[in-house]
């Protein structure tokens, strides 16, 4: 039986390493669910990860993030790397949350076999989204796409957590929003490696830049370089311009190039420190809401006020949780 | 020793339900860093809450939702209720995240002693955020403070989570922001009581109001009455009528008046099962970082690649958990 097991998990693994889209894209439907098979089969693809280039691409809604990463594609492609996305942007077309036009523009790419496009829907994670985007992002590095971009609205902590996860991110704002000042100085700043001001062909695109460099030097002298570039995502303008910037970046952060293995990079370090905390995260997660259904009493006590939560969720912890060096929390 | 750090939380305990404004400021301070002290005053707390109407104000950053607050408060304080305000939007003004002018705008009632507002850091509270808010709420609920809005971003899940807290909730949204529409669907729309489309002397204000009739059309004829409100906060104008609307909601919902005991309401089970979960939830994350910073041996063979992260994550886990009723996930 385990024989058995085991087989099948190689043979899953072998397929998505070969390139079967068909059976990556229903591992990755297995792993939302953490079936347990799909977790054994992700770890081996797991030595075949590390060469990709993993790019974040985040901002507010309306800022024009999937225009971008629609032709941050086109030029990856053109420099002959294939590309996975992991849209996790639920006003993202990817997402299919755009109005129909944008879905009809981005088609083009889902039927090139060197693009492989994947959307996370925000619904129903319940802070599993960010464990979920890190399982895709390592299925497409085994699968060997030498680019993986991950798109984000970078408002939630959710959202800030996915984007760091990422090799390097660009935030994209717009000028005239009115807010993005405000927007970006609430933690998004300090996890941009690039800045784009997007639809520059707008008024006050010039006044954006200058907002945004004004922050920047706020940050001091020993802060890492960011560079701020303004695109017309639309008409392709500045876009070159932007995977420029990105590249000094990589080389700056001392990133191997796409497709390239790199275990050694300080960064990627992080990011497979990262997925370990993902990992024990969701799971203890998945263990308390296992945990929470299985006591309906409990919850019966807490809805009726019989009893306040925190005793509650004390006596829960105590039956889920090792012994002495593990202390209850709050007792 | 033990009965006189039972007298301390008890003396907190009493000091808040006596309105102590410094008190309550130190306990949730204390509550985020969950000091057990702090979390035995909480229960201590707990029986004298359950007479607050939580309101929750939700929406995009730039739709006006600081400024409606503020009139909120405004019609509140005149209806004689004392009103608390937790504010989980990095760009409300009420955060410290806004613009000079806004701040001082607020600032008015930051001097009225029938006002109590707490901020709370969407950074570095990283899947907390949600417990955070209940447990603000609690003291604010203990305290007497007959309304207690709940001001976030109505983007992230952490933000979803938070807002579903509240007894009522009310989406603000602005014309011509372009993406509203989308950024509603995306699961904002379900946790609406009421919808404002706020800065409604703008253009486009009633193709606003019949794009979002559409989409609640959609929801067939068995879904919960939602009324849409126009308002433009910065002159009061549409106030009155939106406060007309969440008492209309109020009493369909058959929740308690502001400032009455209400534990029977099915909304306030909820709410009381919400908060357990979002306690098991929190003290599980806290348990696991705990045991993962003191784990760097098994980092480190995470970084090195010398171990994939999925199997550390299982080692760790088997550590930190009971035996069979709850097995290893992914093993």
């Amino acid at each position: 039986m385990t024989n058995d097991r085991e087989q099948a998990e190689a043979r899953v693994a072998e397929r998505v390493l070969a390139g079967d889209v068909r059976a990556a894209a229903r591992l990755m439907r297995d792993l939302d669910d953490q079936l347990p098979a799909a977790v054994a089969a992700l770890k081996r693809l797991y030595p075949s990860t590390g060469r990709a280039f993993v790019l974040g691409v985040t901002g507010n809604p309306g800022a024009g993030k999937s225009t971008l990463v629609d032709a941050l594609i086109e030029r990856f492609r053109k420099q002959g790397h294939r590309v996975g996305v992991v849209a996790v942007d639920p006003t993202s077309p990817f997402s299919g949350g755009a109005i129909l036009g944008d879905r009809i523009r981005m088609s083009r790419h889902a039927t090139d076999p060197g693009v492989f496009i994947r959307s996370l829907a925000t619904r129903g994670h319940m802070g599993g989204l960010s464990r979920s985007t890190a399982d895709v992002v390592t299925v497409l590095d085994a699968m060997g796409y030498e680019v993986v971009i991950v798109e984000t609205v970078g408002v939630g902590q959710d959202e800030i957590e996915i984007a760091a996860q990422a090799e390097a991110t660009v935030v994209v704002t717009v000028p005239g929003l009115g807010d993005e000042v405000q927007a970006i100085k609430a933690g998004i700043l300090e996890i941009a490696d690039v800045l784009v001001v997007n639809k520059a062909d707008r008024e006050g695109a010039d006044r954006s830049v200058r907002d945004l460099l004004g922050m920047l030097e706020l940050r001091g002298p020993h802060a890492q370089p960011v560079e701020i570039v303004k695109t017309v995502a639309s008409t392709g303008q500045g876009v070159d311009e932007l995977l420029q910037a990105v590249e000094r970046h990589r080389a700056r952060a001392l990133l191997p190039p796409p497709g390239r293995a790199g275990e050694g990079s300080p960064r990627r370090r992080k990011r497979a420190e990262a997925m370990l905390v993902e990992a024990v995260h969701d799971r203890l997660r998945r263990a308390a809401d296992e945990a929470l259904a299985a006591r309906a009493d409990l919850r019966e006590r807490v809805a009726s006020r019989a009893i306040d939560p925190y005793t509650a969720a004390d006596e829960l912890l105590a039956a889920l949780l090792h012994g002495p060096e593990h202390p209850r929390p709050g007792s």
